[in-house]
């Protein structure tokens, strides 16, 4: 029988509050298996781990055929990417100074990795996204939170520490609402889904009229960003007006990268990028009144292209540019 | 008599809107020579152009025995690296789209680079501030305005069109006070030269007591930064508050750079920062308040060593780094 070169692949983890993926990914950005699993976070990072690890080595038994040359962690929170260590994580209740890589690398005896999540993404959507030209890309994923990815001259930016990109948790408006890292006016408390559900109940609180509250079922807490894009995409009055708020938000930020970074392609994703045109647009327009007239003609603001797999492929691109270094 | 073989050496020039600066800088970072002349900038482009070609002249002729490798402008405002045009200066008047490069590649038939002044500075400071391992460098410059030069993995960073660094217009505060760009809100608005003078304006138009009154000759349009500084020194209670507002807003700005870039180390410059510890303590412990603790842990926040000088020495080591390349 003849022998068959194996071929090469990484797994490729994107560990969030909810939910945790494992990937197989190919050199060419296929992915060859994607298990989901219950991340229960709530139960600390002992256990956590112990059914990561376990995730692990069901999907590496399955690929034996092929040569793993490394995993890659993306996570949310403070990652101290140079340790390989979460410093600490809003998702990941309980995680402070946990040594992933260091855990990991003991119990596979391969390379192991650990970025912020939004970092992966950014790296991601820079290599498989097809953007064309855009050698500084800036990755925004908006969802319960804001996360950020920094795309320099072709290369993901990590910082001193490994914990460059928290875009979210600069403050657009001192003495603004609080966001839930504690400070106030990030642009994750005015911009996020969190906050189009805020609007959208405070709103109401006040009495204002929309269909909002049947589809809540009559209980303004049930409100998520999601019931506002779907009442926004029935043309409900208060819905749009909620999206224009953020949207407006989200300009600012978007103004505020624009202007130091004169990038070539902000790629936004997340949950909340979702609603495409209906948030983008006004968030376009504003960005456009708060940013200096030539970086924001150059740039092009778009709609993320990996979706929700953007992370896994960011950690697999990383892997796989480690093992050719 | 044996031929000596000649010293390489560059013209590097600084524009500002009072004077401009042409020096001569030797490949050690060295000025040969300093040449300061009224900028008359009212009198608009093609009449301080002149000035300069003849300056330049009148500096270069000196310097025949050496090898003038190439010229390099620093400029305030909007530059074009890229193309090598001034888009728009807010320190010099009816500058539009001025075609400054190749106005003075025409003159001199040497290569000519055009560059904003707050990215020189930030080039000078990297490469001969000493400032020890720090190949991840933010520099603000405060002075009248505030601008920014972002260095990335020892390379300055100039963005996809050449205007990247805006730091200064930034907005931290939305719907905050006028900025001279015509936004509310900006870093520069709430911490610059020309913010510090306001504050003091409006406590003592409200009938606040102060030294500053006398200092001012009884006049508080007379007022600027600088004597709000000297008045502070004296342990003045309203200019250490005035100093301490700003101080706490410069530290917002530094906290989203930290969270942005998690640098190793932000170089404060320009007229605002030889107040010294005055104002870059309260703006540290600001910073502290307002960043993630991992960035703000590793970054170190510091005053110029290079001064009024880091423009000029910044333009010389982008002439020498094209060189050799």
């Amino acid at each position: 029988m003849p022998t068959m070169s194996k071929s090469d692949a990484v797994i490729a983890v994107d560990i969030g509050g909810t939910k945790f993926i494992v990937a197989v990914v190919n050199e060419n950005g296929e992915i060859l298996s994607r298990v989901y699993c219950r991340t229960f976070a709530e139960e600390g990072p002992h256990k956590v781990i112990r059914r990561l690890i376990i995730s692990m080595h069901n999907v590496m038994e399955k690929f034996t055929d092929h040569n793993i040359r490394g995993i890659c962690i993306a996570a949310a929170g403070t990652i101290d990417s140079s340790r390989g260590v979460v410093v600490e994580s809003p998702n990941l209740m309980q995680w402070r100074n946990v040594k992933l890589r260091g855990i990991l690398a003991d119990e596979f005896e391969i390379p192991v990795y650990l970025l912020n999540d939004a970092s992966a993404a950014a790296l991601g959507e820079y290599k498989l996204g097809n953007y064309g030209s855009a050698d500084n890309l800036i990755y925004l994923t908006i969802s319960t939170g804001i996360g950020g990815g920094i795309i320099i001259g072709g290369k993901l930016y990590e910082g001193s520490s490994g914990c460059a990109g928290e875009i979210g948790h600069t403050i657009i408006k001192a003495d603004g609402p609080m966001c839930k890292c504690g400070q106030q006016g990030c642009l994750e408390a005015l911009a996020s889904g969190t906050a189009i559900a805020r609007y959208a109940r405070e709103k109401l609180a006040k009495g204002s009229r929309s269909m909002l509250i049947e589809m809540a079922d009559g209980n303004i807490d049930n409100i998520t960003a999601e019931t506002v894009t779907k009442a926004a995409r029935k043309g409900d009055a208060l819905a749009l007006a909620v999206v224009n708020t953020a949207a407006g938000y989200l300009g600012i930020g978007l103004a505020n990268v624009i202007n130091i970074f004169n990038p070539d392609v902000v790629v936004v994703g997340g949950g909340v990028s979702k609603m495409g045109e209906i948030i983008l647009k006004p968030a376009r327009a504003s960005m456009k009144r708060h940013a200096f007239t030539l970086p924001a003609r150059t740039v092009r603001v778009v709609k993320s292209r990996l979706g929700a797999d953007a992370g896994v492929l960011g950690a697999a691109v990383y892997v796989h540019q480690k093992w050719r270094d």
